[in-house]
């Protein structure tokens, strides 16, 4: 028997999950992964919930699972069901000992993941109206976990905690102090992610003080994170999801006079405002329907030419605005998805960039690095895969260790 | 016989003024200030309008007229009338020959100023919407005009025009392209004033070819603006003239999910947020009050330096921003009264771009400049006042004269 740790990832439509093995007698030692699947199409209406599940092997995961699940089975409680009793059978003989749940919001209280019990459950759903579209969602599958296995440890793990970090002035927005007060501030979100490459730093740069690093995270979401010795000062994510660098069909940055505009003159309310900046915006939107960065490179028409010279744009006035924020740039980490894998981005961002002393090396940036820069005095630039599901794993076991804290 | 040139900046509650000499057989010579003035008060209730007119003097302006109007004389055709009839018997028997008018916004369609006739005057009209804070101002004052003095040439000058050589990818939003067809557009502010700052770049860098610089106009309205050889390629005012730098009252820029919160979550509408926005936040609302950057800087309680700090992050972020924008930075100039006189802000901004090549020196910096920093190889930094009714002046003798485009 394997102990396991699940990792949950729970959104409105879907709940992604990880499965990890826990040496027995090694607590320290790096979650291994043993699996991972989703449940899609929950609350889909007639349409079947589908559950689906891979193994890792020599060449990639491999499908170990795809089914139906029975009609009527389209919620979150239904989903994790379905993961918890499936997983010990197939994966390993994996025992769950504790499930780790991504979480966006942790608030001002949480900088650090968290032991559930029912009071910290009441604090987190009191923070759903600062993340209406996801933080229901993460919820949801904690009290269907606790209502199933009560006694089964679970750790939230959140989104905003590797921001609590920044000071006051990365904090504020300019408005009056009291709207500070009552939490509206810009938390920053993808901290998973940052935590996961902060991590990696020491082994990139080839030294245990990292320095001034800036950190774009190019995923479907998208942002920016500046760091001092791995520590975040500065973020491109402010209240909400929605801030900084254009996305998949989000925004990113926007004059507020435009919300007013299209209220104004257009007769626009808040719903149909949030329906246009979160989905029908960003790369979408300028290109005239196509979200995905690859397909936007392979298209090369008019609207994707216009799609992605703005987000180039965006993410190098960006990089520019964290070194700022952080007195200057000593390395530059592309991660997730576009950053991870978009080559033309990369080098078309570096090249923006030459002023800052980048100097790309064509031949490894095509080859997705990890360096993709030249030797010499300049910053250097990389690209590294992040993984947010092993930093849920490693939280999740420290915590139930009693080892909150000691980080990764 | 003076000819002149009167110049008018129209606000909701004030008309500004300032008259200009035309050397009669020197069509080019610079137009020089032979008094300036404003009525105030303009639609105040029980409470008079005011008239004051100032002559240049030696040790500075010299008050010549300090007036009630009479009463029920509180709007826009009554100020310019008491205006056109003080002006010849006072100011050195000053003739008009012609109005030169800052007009906010003109759209799309005008990249220079404008001789003003019903069909144009209708143009601008329809982009009311765009401006409706400032924009129907500006032309009470020109149909005043119009309606006393029909055969006086009128010119407009635009907020707008001197951004319209950024290319497309510093014009848009991340917004579905239609809304871009349909105007919605980054179209930058304070081009009066950055047209003037560039008209000086040559005598000030020493070079025909001024390079990349970035203008920071911070008044109480606030902006960047990153030229090449003096010519706009990026602002970080966008649609409307909140975003970019936080301002006096104004937010700059902030998380279009704010707004959507509020709207969700505390119930604003429009109202609600623009007043919020506009007259409530910035500086006034980080520091609990005040907004002027003399009374921030001599305040220095809590909220000032709160203020003050998140100004200056703001300002050398965007700086750094609007030099990835223009590929690089080989000046700095700062400009607009806290630009060009709150030694202690520029020396913080400038600290804090030290990772750019800056070299601030303390000394020049106290008095103001011109310029900030130590000689060397790095990027320069200066200070200027500007001066955009001088160049409302110069545009209106051009245009008139018939030589509009000919520029400074």
């Amino acid at each position: 028997m394997t102990r396991a740790i699940l990792t949950i990832n729970a959104g409105s439509s879907s709940v992604k999950f990880s499965a990890y093995a826990l040496p027995e007698d090694v607590p320290e030692a790096e979650p291994a992964e043993i699996g991972h699947g989703q449940v899609s199409g929950l609350g889909g209406g007639g349409v079947p919930a589908r559950f689906e599940a891979f193994e890792p092997g020599p060449d990639g995961p491999v499908g170990v699972a795809d089914d139906s699940l029975p009609a009527g089975a389209g919620n979150h409680r239904a989903a994790l069901s379905a993961i918890l009793d499936w997983l010990p059978g197939h994966v390993h003989g994996a025992q769950v000992v504790a499930i780790g749940h991504r979480v966006v919001h942790g608030g001002r209280d949480f900088a650090a993941p968290l032991l559930l019990d029912p009071a910290a459950i009441d604090r987190l759903r009191a923070l759903v109206p600062l993340a209406p579209l996801h933080q229901p969602h993460n919820l949801a599958a904690v009290d269907a976990v606790a209502a199933l296995y009560p006694a089964l440890p679970q750790v939230a793990c959140f989104d905003t905690a590797f921001h609590r970090s920044q000071p006051e002035r990365s904090r504020l927005f300019a408005l009056p102090y009291a709207w500070f007060e009552a939490g509206i501030e810009r938390y920053g979100f993808h901290g998973l992610s940052y935590e996961f490459v902060a991590g990696r730093l020491p082994e990139l740069l080839g030294r245990e003080k990292t320095g001034r690093v800036v950190v774009a995270h190019l995923g479907n979401g998208a942002s920016l994170c500046g760091m001092v010795d791995g520590v975040s000062q500065a973020t491109s994510m402010g209240f909400t999801a929605l801030d900084g660098l254009p996305m998949g069909s989000r925004c990113g940055q926007i004059d507020p006079g435009v919300l007013l505009y299209l209220m104004d003159a257009e007769g626009f309310d808040s719903r149909r405002l949030s329906d246009l900046l979160y989905r029908e915006s960003g790369l979408k939107g300028l290109s005239g329907g196509i979200s995905d960065m690859r397909a936007l490179l392979a298209d090369g028409g008019t609207g994707a030419r216009r799609a992605v010279g703005y987000y180039v744009e965006r993410v190098a006035r960006g990089v520019a605005e964290m070194a700022a924020a952080i007195g200057g740039i000593d390395a530059l980490v592309f991660t997730a998805g576009i950053g991870a894998h978009a080559a033309p981005v990369r080098a078309a961002v570096l090249q923006r960039l030459a002023f800052l002393g980048f100097r790309l090396d064509p031949a490894t940036n095509d080859g997705h690095g990890p360096r993709l820069t030249l030797p010499g005095d300049g910053p250097s630039a990389w690209a590294i895969d992040t993984d947010e599901e092993c930093m849920i794993a490693r939280h999740t076991r420290d915590v139930v260790a009693g080892n909150a804290g000691r980080g990764n």
